[in-house]
């Protein structure tokens, strides 16, 4: 009776590391890498759009502003204000709730999204009405949409009027 | 002597607390969220770029194929296909060190990514050249770029046409 109890339990044992043995994935000859997010730091628990496309979709269909941030990651003032954003709760909580939001490390086909230039970083409002929001800046006349980690609360003002959406023509 | 050492562990301790003590970061309402990641399932291990452009560039600059693959998280052949693919460890190996990758789930503006619709999944090779393969299909006749879990050998051998890059024009 113990013997069969024994097999049984050896059995399972069996089956149980046959299910838990490791798959045959590739690993990189230079070790194993950590899988790229969407986020890429600017905000780990924000729902980040893949592409400017799919942004736009969901800014209609969710009736919310869009705000698009360029960045690079070998970038000092990119990597100064990513920390700064992605720490402010604030920031965080409304663009959770009230935006849709996009980063991106290489610029798109649409010129809008650059009215003075392909700097960054740079914070650009687009209304639902796919009409990006040039008028909306920070502080720096060189550099209109550009943001620094003292400039939060210019950020909030900015996405505060974003969130007074456009009239859309009848 | 014991209690001087004993306030400067204690200090040290204090220090350390502080610094370990968490952000005040915006936990969403519903829940802590696991950040999105680039790959989406398709393999954790290859390098995807984010969006077409982006995923032009890096086949251009590196003389690389791209491989586009077109899916939805709510469509169960994508997700079978998915599972197939991130766990073969030739195609991933092969992806890893001659391909561009990049996966979507929203359609871009450039029409020759669906030369026979827009189903999912789909997979287009486009060469460094930025020509779109549309040669490069798999088995079905009526939707030339999918393929399923058992064709992963007929996916092999698309990824080798696509290996052999076109010349370009003088």
């Amino acid at each position: 009776m113990t013997k069969a109890v024994l097999l049984v339990l050896l059995v399972l044992v069996a089956v149980c590391s046959t299910q838990g043995k490791p798959e045959q994935k590739n690993i990189p000859k230079r070790g194993k890498r950590i899988p790229q997010t969407l986020s890429r730091g600017w905000g780990d628990q924000l729902i980040w759009a893949q592409t400017y496309e799919e942004a736009l979709y969901w800014s209609r269909w969710r009736n919310k502003p869009l705000l698009v941030i360029f960045h690079l990651e070998d970038c000092p003032h990119s990597a100064l204000m990513k920390k700064a954003f992605a720490d402010d709760k604030e920031v965080q909580k409304i663009l959770d709730e009230d935006f849709i939001v996009l980063n991106l490390m290489y610029e798109t086909t649409d010129k809008h999204l650059s009215p003075d230039g392909q700097y960054v970083p740079r914070f650009l409002f687009v209304d639902p009405s796919m009409t990006v929001r040039a008028d909306i800046t920070g502080r720096y006349s060189n550099r209109m949409y550009a943001y620094e980690p003292v400039d939060m609360k210019i950020l909030l003002e900015s996405m505060a009027k974003a969130k007074k959406l456009l009239k859309t023509e009848l």
